[in-house]
């Protein structure tokens, strides 16, 4: 059995309240692998650049990563920038630049296609399905995707959606899908589209799972300093899928440890621009982290 | 030991996306009062017109509310119109008439002064300053203010602060007065202010207590259907004050208790429009409500 991840591997210039920092490895594919690598390395199907650093292509290697998939093709990198607000809630996408992702084909390496687990990330839906059309009998599927496909591309979303078990979606992404305020009636529209776990992120505030058993909220970790916000979604579905698929099962127990796990490893990403904070943290620091987590989700039954 | 509180009461005239309503019994120590008196009848201080109807006194008596403290001025009680966004999430407001709250002189009843547990709920600094006075020995004070205050009124506030325990007050608000986009910071700020304990009250996404002991994180009960969410923060207090009152005294979980009350209180009162849900709540409602709270928030450790 293994997981494999198909999104963008990137280098992006941000600019937040703690500085600007430029052409610095990100991409969805990226920040999933190295969150997932801590219980499960991956099997990445992305494409970079012929401009793509060999540290970065080592750094992914270093965590275990499986870079079969990693196409190069002539031409640069996929490039994003991007500006945070003052209060990071909000960012403004300063430049998009395809580059080598414009005519990328996800083809997948002959040992990837008998993967149990499956993690699309956020690019065209049709590029999704035909990943997925890949891979011989996954058991679980999980997608994540945006704004930009849902306005765009409504009907090849619901085409793939109808094929998957989990979604990872924001809060008004969820809403943008289903037209519910309600995250609860919005969970229940996507789950009637096809997955049956739906995970709302809320950034700072933490996330919702929604399965056969209910729901599960899961509070963010609050910090005192959040440097760069880019990544948390996807390092927190590594997070989830690396646990779930290192887990050896799925029931709704593992999939709320999965949940705060996912939560827990988005919060260091957060700390530090790029990957910087994310590559420093091993099995250990998680569990510092999430004994500080117990601590403050926990509290005894009141007398009612 | 009793427990004393200030504010407002009101007549509401509210617009949601679930229709509109006037004249709706409304006002911060109206909310307070009934969430409070599920565990701990508080002793009221407001003022109402010469227009306020007898139902509505006997509304709140009927609850053990005692009203020696409530004043009868001659002309109009205070009334708000809002219109909601339609998500819910921003409101606008139509019209403030102070009416007999203008000239409001707070004036403790006799009885009154003894009290051990005080609610200065969000009216004038000066006023609440002004109630505080008046108690002779007070134990556990505790203090809701808004941005109207915080922009217009920062020294009166921040003397009032200097003198209480605990702090409700919005994220939002919460950065206005201190700078700080952290809640972790915002909370140290405040703290450093003179509450000891800092409650950031932020809507959907549930409260954080901050105190000796950390931080203590409640998600919001996840709602299908929001109607009102006028008055959801002075229920939160209410039950937040009443539990802590009847639980006979003040430490680490019973605080963190007493925010669970709080959140599953408020997640009654914005069921319905005004009061109209609130005043249906026993103690029956409110465990089985915990029950299923306890459900969604709950998660073994991970295997990490």
């Amino acid at each position: 059995m293994s997981l494999v991840t198909v999104g963008s591997v990137a280098y992006d210039s941000v600019e937040t309240s703690h500085g600007r920092r430029d052409d610095m490895l990100g991409g969805s594919a990226t920040y999933f692998s190295v969150a997932s690598a801590l219980f499960s390395p991956p099997s990445l199907v992305a494409v970079v650049g012929d401009d793509f650093r060999q540290s970065d292509v080592d750094l992914l290697a270093s965590r275990g990563v499986d870079l079969t998939g990693l196409q190069r093709a002539s031409g640069r990198t996929f490039r994003w920038g991007g500006r945070y607000h003052g209060d990071l809630k909000g960012r403004d996408t300063l430049f998009t630049e395809l580059n080598v992702f414009e005519h990328f084909e996800p083809d997948l390496p002959p040992t990837y296609r008998s993967a149990t687990h499956v993690f699309l990330g956020n690019i065209h839906p049709s590029l999704q399905a035909q990943v997925l059309d890949q891979v011989e009998a996954p058991t679980f599927v999980a997608l994540d995707t945006m704004n930009f496909w849902i306005e765009g591309e409504g009907d090849a979303l619901k085409d793939v959606l109808a094929r998957i078990d989990a979604l990872f979606i924001n809060d008004e992404e969820a809403s943008l899908l289903t037209g519910c305020h309600s995250m609860v009636e919005a969970a229940a529209a996507i789950r009637a589209l096809g997955p049956s776990l739906v995970i709302i992120k809320r950034g700072e505030h933490g996330a919702m799972l929604f399965d056969d058993a209910g729901v599960f909220c899961a509070p963010a970790v609050p910090l005192s300093t959040v440097v760069d916000p880019t990544g948390a979604g996807d390092t927190f579905a590594g997070g989830f899928m690396g646990y779930l698929h290192g887990s050896g099962g799925v029931d709704p127990i593992r999939l709320r440890q999965a949940t705060v796990v996912g939560t827990l490893l988005a919060s260091f990403c957060v700390e530090g621009f790029s990957l910087d904070r994310l590559v420093e943290v091993t099995r250990d620091h998680l569990r510092h982290r999430y004994d500080a987590y117990a601590a403050m989700t926990t509290c005894p039954a009141p007398s009612l």
